[in-house]
């Protein structure tokens, strides 16, 4: 049997056909159409429907559709209830994903959500139970499993790593109305902050601009004092936030994604000197890694709400 | 059927006979002797065999006894880890009162899991599933409960509230070797340090020496302002813990216990301002309430823990 994987993000989109497995078969990659949600889903069904025709197959064949949903998702109803960087407002995305496919099982999930099902599946949950999926890229989210299952919290919103708080007395303005959040202290976005506030000033010692998270990192390699500096800070706050999680938690591992994994190397001995020095020393040892998921965590997300889905209908 | 209650404290033990309802029929409350566990053990096994002649009961009557521990408990195997305050190590509580009792169903538990698993069964739990348990007293320690469910951590350590990290940049020391930890700055120990502090520099508007935290509470009621301050220090603090935790776990309810619960109605109004700080929008509303259990929280939760085990043999 097949799967249905639909991971709609803020500004990309990609449609795949998989098998229980999470082997992808096909695989579609555009981007999406914020200005009208059912016209972005209406394309989503359309390439969904010329695999299954380019592969001889039809819609029996297909054990359900995992949608990603870029915000804050009612998963028992199907609906999006909010996305904020798309503009959309109460979707109920599984009703018509249902009519427009003609397949009953449309499973809709939180996308960071997805990243942590995924986890579980298909990566590093094989080994550890109780972790924190952690997306640090534009912003901070994140998801939170305890003893093998996803916790939701009362009303959805468990797992706003982004919005705790770890800084108090110097503290930077937050989107969310706030100060002092790890998104606005450690997120990708704070690091480009950090990047213009030194290139400026001139702090870089390098002849050249440095303007994106990329330069900035490999000066950081290359042992730059000022792109080192930034990096430090960074790892010092999501170090806050994640001892915050294990001093309340008790996990085996904080398992990070998304754009700022990629200079882990960097960050990786500030973080663990803050996990030093602000966790409980029995748990002072917890793993700090990246996802073996790579880019497509969230992809495989998609596909493993499905399979979640079933199990938990046995 | 009966279940009896050992409640084994750092400093004071209770030994009780309930039933299934948590009705209590007989309980009698000594000093814990601290020199020899073993010793201790064999006075609570004497007290409660004098309840069951009393009521002419054996012990084919008693469903299970449920003990707590005042330190870290491998629950499964029964044995007391490490009670710091005791001086404890590595005591095989089950094995040990299975033989001394002749009852084969003995629960160990960690005391403040045990007044989470109270507040589920006899509690607000009935009406909350997603809930924090924090007991503010000498130290601060805490539970997690999740979907109704107690979480216990990849090594039994979630819920150390105590050590959450609450200030950064003026810390206090904290026992743990750590500082600025939530213990250090909003416990019952931390608000007496604060009295002493402010006691020793004349900052009280009254005559009398000021030495006790019943004493500057009732001061802070009347409106003193060093003692409200004393309060008000100890909230936020106490609301910047709270605060990691709803941002984390997105619970219905925050459950105070111990001590400085009975100070609750000069705190909350801080506390409040606190999560209203640095708590993610959606969820600023979360309930921050005491426990209805009072001064018993902790002696019920040793007859929760066996139902608990009831059940979930079931």
């Amino acid at each position: 049997m097949y799967i249905g994987a639909f991971d709609i993000g803020g500004t990309k989109t990609i449609v795949a056909l998989a098998d229980e497995m999470g082997k992808i078969y096909e695989k579609k990659q555009f981007p999406t159409n914020t200005t009208n949600c059912f016209s972005h889903l209406d394309d989503c069904v359309r390439i969904f429907s010329e695999f299954l025709k380019k592969r001889d197959l039809t819609t029996d064949q297909i054990n359900g559709v995992g949608v990603n949903l870029p915000g804050i998702v009612d998963r028992k109803k199907g609906i999006l209830l909010k996305a904020v960087y798309a503009g959309w407002h109460e979707i109920p995305v599984k009703d018509y994903l249902q009519k427009k496919l003609q397949i009953s099982k449309i499973v809709c999930e939180n996308d960071v959500n997805a990243c942590a099902e995924a986890e579980l599946l298909f990566g590093l949950g094989k080994k550890y139970h109780n972790f924190a999926w952690m997306t640090v890229s534009t912003g901070v989210g994140g998801a939170v499993v305890c003893d093998g299952k996803l916790i939701r919290g009362a009303h959805g919103y468990a797992g706003e790593f982004g919005h705790l708080k770890v800084e108090y007395d110097n503290p930077a303005n937050c989107p969310c109305g706030e100060n002092g959040c790890l998104e606005a202290q450690g997120s990708g976005t704070a690091i480009s902050r950090y990047i213009k506030e030194a290139s400026d000033r001139k702090k870089f010692s390098t002849t050249e601009e440095v303007v994106s998270g990329v330069q900035c990192a490999e000066l950081a390699r290359n042992g730059e004092q000022t792109a080192l500096e930034i990096y430090r800070k960074a790892g010092e706050y999501l170090g806050r936030g994640i001892s915050y999680y294990v001093n309340i938690l008790d996990p085996e591992a904080i398992i990070i994604g998304g754009g700022v994994a990629a200079a882990f190397d960097i960050v990786k001995s500030e973080i663990r000197n803050a996990i030093g020095r602000y966790t409980f020393s029995p748990m002072k040892d917890v793993i700090v890694t990246t996802t073996p998921l790579g880019y497509e965590a969230a992809l495989m997300g998609a596909i493993a709400i499905v399979i979640a889905e079933e199990s938990e209908d046995k």
